[in-house]
């Protein structure tokens, strides 16, 4: 198997957090608290403080020279002015790669901070080590045990992030979590004085852990190279990419952030059709088509939405955002009506897409799929319901009496592990009737809070897209339909 | 004080529910369940069912002359083929409101039970009786201890909530109730046989309970009626219309759903303008000017936002979204960054607006609100941080240690507690900045789920907006000065 130059830095076998504070509140601390947080081998991992011999339950060095053992990777939490003794430490003991998370250089527009910055990167890259930053959180790897948060979960995935930003890194990563959404890798770069986007496109292309690359980028410094990267990074798997800056405004916080030049919204856009990535606008859309791209929601071929499920307000408001976004909802056919007929009643009911029917059980409703699909009629489901007995999922807010509730008396732990088998069963069964009528089926969540959490990771894991809205969800595939339609000549991933 | 015709509609002494189940989990036992559920006073509760002696621990009448009380409201929950049946019992009883859940009338298209439908009406309303429905969800009166959920609060409000969809009323309520909005009455009135939105408006109108007014319609069948209601009502109270079937695909599911001719949008923006009221696009945009029009952010004079608090990346991408909402974002006078830079030191932070300064207090956070506002700069703030002691909200996912966490070894409900009372602490204290610097401030949230409905309700009670993101945020001040441009010549109620 060949191996990527930037393989190494993703899989660090030993850790050493430089500048590590002693006491447990203070900036930089949640670095060494998150990793032991999310079960990292301790004895892979050193702390340096000069001013400490211990920090909480691990034994503490004054200088990195002092560890025992090898280090592959640093992370800095000290001032900017420690940086240069720091950088002296690292070459002198051959480390593979540092992480700087200390801000203050080139960022703060000071030409010397930016002199500093500069430097420093050229004495570690003459010396074979690699930076990441500086003025960002780093690595979370959790095939490596790597993170910057505790709350990250640490199961692996296959989707690569690329963020300049921390804070936007943070937030993408805790957003698509509860949507199922699990990371291959992600990496937050900050200033990019050394590795840039492009270093880590071009590593997303052949990383063979990774289906799906999404990225938040501010500045574009190096742009003939960042074209060459997205273009092979694009030409063989779904890239995503977030630009913030794009307006006068946005771009003078980009500027005060990361010391960016943002660039113009027409040449990035540009940029995106020519090599077969896809811009978005907002942390909505990015989530949205990442969720797109990982479940059976890519494979949507056409604009005839069938939408099965909603109550009769929500049906025609749904019809409505459907519309908005140039999608069809064609009528039922007249026989495929007739035949639904025979075992639905009238009052209180709509066959005609939207479908408001409310099937007895499972089995009536597998029936009614088939007559609407077989029909050839429509190139994707919206359900507002995953499968499972129907009746199971009343007295949750929706139809049915408050008084009916299944799980009236459990704790709510109890409440919780029993929601989450449920969605796990009805996602099933909905991965089930999707590959019996072959259309994609995406799910409409009419939950909330914690609920739609467990059902979108349920619905996720059997490859079913679940969106918090039917705006969101048609807004979506229209996305999906524009950007095949744009890739046309490029190979076909999606 | 003059009272209105309909007020004895909204206010029933008494509740007889007809043809309520027998079994706890079918179809309509929901509404004695949510009234029993939500503290109605059974004494004042009649269920009528032809086959039931006892239905829980009710008695069940066989017929409503067998009521040995006078009965106000009935709650029709028999299928449409009793319906004349009950009409007469009404008449016979000399009731006041009769609610039509039953379904099955002139939405199915059906030509005789669109005949009985009017011939019921035409009954009722010869006997001095009033209807609303049928094919709805009726009312939500909290002062009365009407509702149709369990799930809603009983506590009142001061926003008037008309729908013809009950699904959608209970998504409207369902959706604000987490954000501090409280009503004072709320209708689902489905196919209007009789009362129509119009008699909705123009009883809303002159409401002393009722400050706001927002509705979701679909069909306008009394165009006249409607236009002069609401040119009443509008021009005293700020009045929000989501309307559904302004598509094709909308306007068919509207006829499916209330059998509903869902006109044109250019007609209803048109009524819109011309009455003072304001049409909304989706239920996300009916939620956000809600909030807005009941908290200080109607007062919003212009379009110069300051944004304060939130990381740069997060920076970013809102001075885009406030930039696409053709708002400004003008950079911190020199005069004003040079005295924050006094206190607020220069690494990882930045003054120009936006502001990310982490400010180290309460105080220093004050110091330095006072300094940006003072300029006469800025319109409106956009704070990403509640009030109270910064440092107490670390431990949450944001900045610092995940292990300074002062909740931890808390129960749920402490946790839940201890966050409710920061939180109230938080918002008064955002309250009183507010006050002291003179320029409406929103709270931008960056916390999900329960700490976020926390959050939102206690600012709202201390009359500050919170919005989910800074798009929804800049989105409904644009929507606000929009509105109110629109509106000249019409007093000036925001």
């Amino acid at each position: 198997m060949s191996s990527h130059p930037l393989d190494p830095v993703f899989h660090p076998r030993t850790v050493a957090l430089f500048g590590v504070p002693s006491k447990a509140d203070a900036w930089g601390a949640m670095f060494h608290q998150s990793l032991i947080d999310s079960g990292y081998d301790t004895s892979r991992m050193f702390l340096i403080n000069p001013k400490a011999d211990r920090i909480g339950d691990l034994p503490c060095y004054h200088t990195l020279l002092d560890v025992p053992e090898a280090v592959d990777h640093v992370i800095s939490l000290v001032p900017a002015p420690v940086v240069p003794q720091l950088v002296d430490q690292c070459v002198a003991k051959g480390i593979r790669s540092l992480h700087l998370f200390t801000a203050g250089f080139s960022e703060t527009g000071d030409a010397e901070m930016a002199r500093v910055e500069q430097e420093s990167v050229a004495k570690l890259r003459a010396a074979g080590i690699r930076t990441i930053g500086p003025n960002c959180l780093g690595l979370y790897v959790p095939a490596s045990g790597m993170t910057f948060s505790g709350e990250f979960p640490m199961e692996p995935g296959n989707v690569f992030l690329i963020s300049q930003s921390g804070a936007n890194a943070s937030e993408i990563i805790r957003s698509l979590t509860p949507r199922g959404v699990r990371f291959s890798k992600a990496v937050s770069f900050g200033n990019g004085a050394d590795l840039k986007a492009h270093d880590f496109f071009d590593y997303a292309a052949t990383d063979p852990d990774t289906d799906v690359v999404i990225s938040y980028l501010e500045g574009v410094s190096h742009g003939r190279e960042l074209f060459a990267a997205l273009k092979r990074c694009a030409a063989v798997k779904p890239t995503i990419i977030l630009k913030g800056g794009l307006t006068g405004a946005g771009a003078r916080a980009a500027n005060s952030h990361t010391g960016s030049l943002a660039g113009s919204r027409e040449v990035f856009e540009a940029v995106c059709r020519q090599t077969g990535a896809i811009r978005v606008d907002s942390m909505d859309e990015l989530q949205d088509l990442t969720v797109a791209v990982a479940t059976s929601a890519r494979t949507v071929a056409g604009r005839r939405v069938i939408l099965v499920g909603g109550p009769g307000g929500f049906a025609v408001l749904s019809s409505d955002a459907i519309a908005a976004q140039d999608l069809e909802l064609p009528e039922t056919p007249e026989e495929a009506k007739r035949q639904i007929r025979e075992f639905i009643p009238v009052a209180g009911t709509s066959v005609n897409n939207p479908i408001d029917a409310s099937p007895r059980d499972r089995e009536q409703r597998e029936r009614m799929m088939h007559i609407l699909c077989d029909s050839g009629f429509y190139d994707v489901v919206f359900s507002t319901t995953l499968g499972g007995d129907p009746t199971a999922w009343r007295g949750r807010g929706r139809r049915g009496a408050p008084n009916s509730d299944p799980d009236a008396g459990k704790s709510p732990e109890e409440r919780a592990a029993t929601e989450m088998e449920r969605a796990k069963d009805g996602a099933k069964q909905l991965a089930a009737l999707q590959a019996g009528i072959g259309v994609p089926i995406l799910y409409i969540q009419r939950a909330f809070g914690e609920t739609a959490n467990r059902e979108a990771t349920a619905a996720f894991a059997e490859g079913i897209a679940a969106y918090p809205t039917v705006q969101r969800a048609a807004h979506t595939i229209r996305q999906m339909l524009d950007w095949r339609a744009r890739r046309e000549g490029l190979p076909v991933i999606f």
